[in-house]
Protein backbone atom coordinates (compact mmCIF):
# COMPACT_ATOMS: atom_id res chain seq x y z
CA UNK A 1 0.00 0.00 0.00
CA UNK A 2 1.11 3.47 -1.09
CA UNK A 3 0.77 6.83 -1.91
CA UNK A 4 2.08 8.64 -4.46
CA UNK A 5 5.51 10.73 -4.05
CA UNK A 6 3.37 13.38 -5.89
CA UNK A 7 0.90 13.22 -2.53
CA UNK A 8 3.92 15.39 -0.29
CA UNK A 9 4.57 17.55 -3.31
CA UNK A 10 0.96 18.75 -3.42
CA UNK A 11 0.68 18.69 0.30
CA UNK A 12 2.93 21.02 0.24
CA UNK A 13 1.54 23.50 -2.68
CA UNK A 14 -2.03 23.22 -0.65
CA UNK A 15 -0.40 24.58 2.23
CA UNK A 16 1.79 27.24 0.99
CA UNK A 17 -1.04 28.40 -1.32
CA UNK A 18 -2.75 28.75 2.37
CA UNK A 19 -0.14 30.66 3.95
CA UNK A 20 -0.79 33.53 0.57
CA UNK A 21 -3.07 36.50 1.00
CA UNK A 22 -6.29 34.99 -0.39
CA UNK A 23 -6.36 36.71 -4.10
CA UNK A 24 -2.60 35.79 -4.60
CA UNK A 25 -1.54 33.41 -6.74
CA UNK A 26 1.15 31.04 -7.68
CA UNK A 27 2.08 29.20 -10.98
CA UNK A 28 3.30 26.12 -11.30
CA UNK A 29 6.41 27.01 -12.51
CA UNK A 30 6.61 29.00 -9.02
CA UNK A 31 5.69 25.94 -6.93
CA UNK A 32 7.85 23.72 -8.73
CA UNK A 33 10.85 25.96 -8.15
CA UNK A 34 9.83 26.88 -4.92
CA UNK A 35 9.71 22.83 -4.15
CA UNK A 36 12.84 21.64 -6.33
CA UNK A 37 9.93 19.25 -8.29
CA UNK A 38 9.57 18.27 -11.86
CA UNK A 39 7.42 21.09 -13.11
CA UNK A 40 5.13 19.03 -16.10
CA UNK A 41 4.37 16.61 -13.18
CA UNK A 42 3.74 19.10 -10.60
CA UNK A 43 1.11 20.55 -13.27
CA UNK A 44 -0.24 17.10 -13.95
CA UNK A 45 -1.11 16.97 -10.16
CA UNK A 46 -2.73 20.32 -9.58
CA UNK A 47 -4.66 20.10 -12.58
CA UNK A 48 -5.90 17.06 -10.34
CA UNK A 49 -6.65 19.29 -7.53
CA UNK A 50 -8.64 21.89 -9.70
CA UNK A 51 -10.84 19.01 -10.94
CA UNK A 52 -11.31 18.43 -7.15
CA UNK A 53 -12.54 21.76 -6.22
CA UNK A 54 -9.63 22.50 -3.77
CA UNK A 55 -7.75 24.97 -5.95
CA UNK A 56 -9.04 27.57 -8.42
CA UNK A 57 -6.75 28.08 -11.69
CA UNK A 58 -6.40 31.60 -13.64
CA UNK A 59 -4.97 31.92 -16.55
CA UNK A 60 -2.85 34.84 -18.21
CA UNK A 61 0.42 36.26 -17.60
CA UNK A 62 -0.79 36.62 -13.65
CA UNK A 63 -2.28 33.70 -13.19
CA UNK A 64 -1.97 30.86 -11.65
CA UNK A 65 -3.49 28.76 -8.95
CA UNK A 66 -5.16 29.67 -5.56
CA UNK A 67 -7.42 28.10 -3.00
CA UNK A 68 -10.41 27.54 -4.11
CA UNK A 69 -11.92 28.01 -0.39
CA UNK A 70 -11.03 29.08 2.43
CA UNK A 71 -8.14 26.85 3.85
CA UNK A 72 -10.44 26.28 7.14
CA UNK A 73 -12.77 24.69 4.75
CA UNK A 74 -10.18 22.76 2.87
CA UNK A 75 -8.89 18.97 5.00
CA UNK A 76 -6.01 17.15 4.14
CA UNK A 77 -8.14 14.62 3.80
CA UNK A 78 -9.67 16.33 0.46
CA UNK A 79 -6.37 17.18 -1.17
CA UNK A 80 -4.59 13.63 -0.46
CA UNK A 81 -7.83 12.52 -2.01
CA UNK A 82 -7.88 14.33 -5.09
CA UNK A 83 -5.06 13.23 -5.90
CA UNK A 84 -5.16 9.09 -5.02
CA UNK A 85 -8.78 9.15 -5.78
CA UNK A 86 -9.89 8.28 -3.02
CA UNK A 87 -10.96 4.44 -3.34
CA UNK A 88 -10.92 2.25 -0.62
CA UNK A 89 -7.45 0.25 -0.46
CA UNK A 90 -9.19 -3.03 -0.24
CA UNK A 91 -11.19 -4.09 -2.02
CA UNK A 92 -13.39 -6.98 -1.33
CA UNK A 93 -14.18 -9.41 -4.06
CA UNK A 94 -16.60 -11.66 -2.44
CA UNK A 95 -14.01 -14.42 -2.08
CA UNK A 96 -16.24 -15.92 0.81
CA UNK A 97 -18.58 -17.17 -2.48
CA UNK A 98 -16.03 -18.42 -4.28
CA UNK A 99 -14.17 -22.05 -4.49
CA UNK A 100 -15.15 -25.21 -2.87
CA UNK A 101 -15.92 -23.58 0.34
CA UNK A 102 -18.39 -20.93 -1.60
CA UNK A 103 -21.01 -19.73 1.31
CA UNK A 104 -24.34 -19.52 -0.88
CA UNK A 105 -25.82 -16.68 -1.22
CA UNK A 106 -28.36 -16.45 1.31
CA UNK A 107 -25.61 -16.86 3.49
CA UNK A 108 -23.79 -13.78 2.66
CA UNK A 109 -26.63 -10.96 2.95
CA UNK A 110 -24.91 -9.35 5.76
CA UNK A 111 -21.28 -7.82 3.90
CA UNK A 112 -18.53 -10.21 5.32
CA UNK A 113 -16.27 -9.53 8.86
CA UNK A 114 -13.61 -9.45 7.34
CA UNK A 115 -14.60 -6.54 4.45
CA UNK A 116 -16.13 -4.48 7.41
CA UNK A 117 -13.42 -4.56 9.55
CA UNK A 118 -10.93 -3.26 6.53
CA UNK A 119 -13.80 -0.77 5.85
CA UNK A 120 -14.03 0.49 9.03
CA UNK A 121 -10.16 0.84 9.36
CA UNK A 122 -10.32 2.91 6.25
CA UNK A 123 -13.04 5.10 7.82
CA UNK A 124 -10.75 5.88 10.52
CA UNK A 125 -8.11 6.86 8.08
CA UNK A 126 -10.29 9.28 6.51
CA UNK A 127 -11.56 10.61 9.68
CA UNK A 128 -8.40 11.44 11.09
CA UNK A 129 -7.63 13.31 7.84
CA UNK A 130 -10.59 15.11 7.45
CA UNK A 131 -10.06 16.47 10.93
CA UNK A 132 -7.13 18.66 10.14
CA UNK A 133 -7.69 21.45 8.06
CA UNK A 134 -4.45 23.52 5.67
CA UNK A 135 -5.75 26.69 8.22
CA UNK A 136 -4.51 23.90 11.10
CA UNK A 137 -1.46 22.87 9.74
CA UNK A 138 -0.45 26.78 8.68
CA UNK A 139 -1.32 27.19 12.26
CA UNK A 140 1.25 25.10 13.22
CA UNK A 141 4.11 26.75 11.05
CA UNK A 142 6.47 29.03 12.84
CA UNK A 143 6.02 32.62 11.91
CA UNK A 144 9.68 32.67 9.69
CA UNK A 145 7.62 30.01 7.34
CA UNK A 146 5.06 32.03 6.24
CA UNK A 147 6.62 35.27 5.78
CA UNK A 148 9.49 33.05 3.54
CA UNK A 149 6.72 31.70 2.19
CA UNK A 150 5.25 35.07 1.07
CA UNK A 151 8.56 36.88 0.15
CA UNK A 152 9.36 34.00 -2.38
CA UNK A 153 5.63 33.06 -3.92
CA UNK A 154 5.03 37.13 -3.82
CA UNK A 155 7.83 37.84 -6.28
CA UNK A 156 7.19 40.23 -8.74
CA UNK A 157 5.78 38.37 -12.18
CA UNK B 1 -3.00 3.64 -2.64
CA UNK B 2 -3.89 -0.09 -3.06
CA UNK B 3 -3.49 -3.13 -1.06
CA UNK B 4 -2.48 -6.45 -2.81
CA UNK B 5 -5.62 -8.87 -4.44
CA UNK B 6 -3.74 -11.39 -2.33
CA UNK B 7 -4.79 -9.67 1.05
CA UNK B 8 -8.69 -10.65 0.71
CA UNK B 9 -7.00 -14.65 0.08
CA UNK B 10 -4.86 -14.50 3.40
CA UNK B 11 -7.66 -12.63 5.65
CA UNK B 12 -10.10 -15.79 4.64
CA UNK B 13 -6.83 -18.37 4.79
CA UNK B 14 -6.07 -16.97 8.37
CA UNK B 15 -10.10 -17.08 8.93
CA UNK B 16 -10.52 -20.41 8.08
CA UNK B 17 -7.41 -21.92 9.91
CA UNK B 18 -9.02 -20.09 13.27
CA UNK B 19 -12.23 -22.01 12.48
CA UNK B 20 -10.34 -25.28 12.39
CA UNK B 21 -9.88 -27.75 15.90
CA UNK B 22 -6.29 -26.15 17.05
CA UNK B 23 -4.10 -29.12 15.84
CA UNK B 24 -5.47 -29.65 12.68
CA UNK B 25 -3.65 -28.31 9.17
CA UNK B 26 -4.89 -27.48 5.90
CA UNK B 27 -2.43 -27.52 3.01
CA UNK B 28 -1.64 -24.80 0.48
CA UNK B 29 -3.87 -27.13 -2.24
CA UNK B 30 -7.14 -27.06 -0.04
CA UNK B 31 -6.88 -23.57 0.84
CA UNK B 32 -6.61 -22.92 -2.70
CA UNK B 33 -9.20 -25.10 -3.51
CA UNK B 34 -11.46 -23.97 -0.94
CA UNK B 35 -11.24 -20.22 -2.09
CA UNK B 36 -10.67 -20.96 -6.08
CA UNK B 37 -7.81 -18.96 -6.16
CA UNK B 38 -4.04 -19.84 -7.86
CA UNK B 39 -1.88 -22.28 -5.53
CA UNK B 40 1.66 -21.25 -6.25
CA UNK B 41 0.46 -17.34 -6.09
CA UNK B 42 -1.38 -18.56 -2.56
CA UNK B 43 1.75 -20.49 -1.05
CA UNK B 44 3.88 -17.24 -1.84
CA UNK B 45 1.43 -15.50 0.46
CA UNK B 46 1.18 -18.03 3.04
CA UNK B 47 4.91 -18.05 3.08
CA UNK B 48 4.65 -14.71 4.55
CA UNK B 49 2.57 -15.49 7.28
CA UNK B 50 4.70 -17.99 8.50
CA UNK B 51 7.80 -15.46 8.32
CA UNK B 52 5.55 -12.78 10.36
CA UNK B 53 4.76 -15.54 12.86
CA UNK B 54 1.34 -15.87 12.48
CA UNK B 55 1.09 -19.60 10.92
CA UNK B 56 3.43 -21.91 11.71
CA UNK B 57 3.61 -24.68 8.78
CA UNK B 58 4.61 -28.50 9.21
CA UNK B 59 5.79 -30.77 6.46
CA UNK B 60 5.12 -34.19 5.55
CA UNK B 61 2.16 -35.83 4.11
CA UNK B 62 -0.29 -34.65 6.55
CA UNK B 63 1.71 -31.70 6.64
CA UNK B 64 0.39 -28.20 6.23
CA UNK B 65 -0.88 -24.56 7.79
CA UNK B 66 -1.80 -24.15 11.28
CA UNK B 67 -2.10 -20.89 13.54
CA UNK B 68 0.86 -19.81 15.15
CA UNK B 69 -0.90 -19.00 18.44
CA UNK B 70 -4.79 -18.82 19.58
CA UNK B 71 -7.32 -17.04 17.28
CA UNK B 72 -7.71 -14.72 19.94
CA UNK B 73 -3.80 -13.37 19.54
CA UNK B 74 -4.12 -12.62 16.03
CA UNK B 75 -5.31 -9.49 14.77
CA UNK B 76 -6.03 -8.42 11.18
CA UNK B 77 -3.68 -5.87 11.24
CA UNK B 78 -0.76 -8.93 11.95
CA UNK B 79 -2.22 -10.72 8.55
CA UNK B 80 -2.68 -7.12 6.50
CA UNK B 81 0.98 -6.74 7.44
CA UNK B 82 2.69 -10.17 7.12
CA UNK B 83 1.43 -9.63 3.44
CA UNK B 84 1.39 -5.85 2.56
CA UNK B 85 5.06 -5.39 4.92
CA UNK B 86 3.42 -3.26 7.31
CA UNK B 87 5.22 0.52 5.90
CA UNK B 88 3.54 3.64 6.36
CA UNK B 89 2.00 4.37 2.85
CA UNK B 90 2.86 7.68 3.03
CA UNK B 91 6.60 8.32 2.89
CA UNK B 92 7.79 12.03 3.87
CA UNK B 93 10.96 13.22 2.13
CA UNK B 94 11.76 16.27 4.01
CA UNK B 95 10.17 18.06 1.18
CA UNK B 96 9.97 21.32 3.25
CA UNK B 97 14.05 21.47 3.02
CA UNK B 98 14.31 21.04 -0.67
CA UNK B 99 13.93 23.24 -3.51
CA UNK B 100 14.00 27.83 -3.60
CA UNK B 101 11.64 27.49 -0.72
CA UNK B 102 13.82 25.21 1.85
CA UNK B 103 13.68 25.91 5.19
CA UNK B 104 16.95 25.79 7.51
CA UNK B 105 17.06 22.42 9.00
CA UNK B 106 17.45 24.69 12.31
CA UNK B 107 13.54 25.25 11.79
CA UNK B 108 13.10 21.45 11.19
CA UNK B 109 13.00 20.13 14.12
CA UNK B 110 10.07 19.26 14.86
CA UNK B 111 8.33 16.51 12.46
CA UNK B 112 6.52 18.37 9.86
CA UNK B 113 2.77 19.27 10.77
CA UNK B 114 1.70 17.18 7.27
CA UNK B 115 3.94 14.41 7.97
CA UNK B 116 2.64 14.05 11.33
CA UNK B 117 -0.90 14.44 10.33
CA UNK B 118 -0.35 12.06 7.76
CA UNK B 119 1.08 9.46 10.35
CA UNK B 120 -1.42 10.15 12.70
CA UNK B 121 -3.92 8.46 9.71
CA UNK B 122 -1.79 6.19 9.44
CA UNK B 123 -2.11 5.19 13.17
CA UNK B 124 -5.58 5.26 13.11
CA UNK B 125 -6.03 3.04 10.61
CA UNK B 126 -3.50 0.18 12.51
CA UNK B 127 -5.34 1.02 15.46
CA UNK B 128 -8.72 -0.13 13.88
CA UNK B 129 -7.43 -3.39 12.51
CA UNK B 130 -5.68 -4.00 16.07
CA UNK B 131 -8.53 -4.19 17.62
CA UNK B 132 -9.67 -6.75 15.89
CA UNK B 133 -9.04 -10.33 16.35
CA UNK B 134 -9.41 -13.56 14.05
CA UNK B 135 -11.52 -15.01 16.87
CA UNK B 136 -13.89 -12.04 16.70
CA UNK B 137 -14.19 -12.24 13.04
CA UNK B 138 -15.26 -16.50 13.53
CA UNK B 139 -17.31 -14.82 16.28
CA UNK B 140 -19.19 -13.03 13.85
CA UNK B 141 -20.12 -16.39 11.39
CA UNK B 142 -23.39 -18.16 11.14
CA UNK B 143 -22.90 -21.23 12.20
CA UNK B 144 -23.08 -23.08 9.04
CA UNK B 145 -19.75 -21.45 7.85
CA UNK B 146 -17.29 -22.98 10.71
CA UNK B 147 -19.54 -26.64 10.33
CA UNK B 148 -18.91 -26.08 6.26
CA UNK B 149 -14.81 -25.34 6.42
CA UNK B 150 -14.54 -28.07 8.89
CA UNK B 151 -15.95 -30.67 7.02
CA UNK B 152 -14.13 -29.72 4.10
CA UNK B 153 -10.86 -28.79 5.19
CA UNK B 154 -10.56 -31.61 7.40
CA UNK B 155 -12.03 -33.95 4.78
CA UNK B 156 -9.17 -37.27 4.44
CA UNK B 157 -6.24 -37.04 2.96
S1 LIG C 1 -15.68 -11.86 1.08
FE1 LIG C 1 -14.36 -10.15 0.73
S2 LIG C 1 -13.42 -9.83 2.59
FE2 LIG C 1 -14.66 -11.56 2.94
S1 LIG D 1 8.34 17.71 4.79
FE1 LIG D 1 7.42 15.78 4.34
S2 LIG D 1 5.35 16.12 4.70
FE2 LIG D 1 6.25 18.03 5.08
Amino acid sequence: MKLPESCEWVLHCAAALAQLPPADTASTGQLAEHFGVPAPYLAKQLAHLVRAGVLAASTGPRGGFRLARPAERITVLDVVEAVDGGTDPYQCRELRQQGRGAAPAEECTEPCALAATMRAAHDAWRASLAAVSLADIVGTLPAEIPERTRRLLSRPR
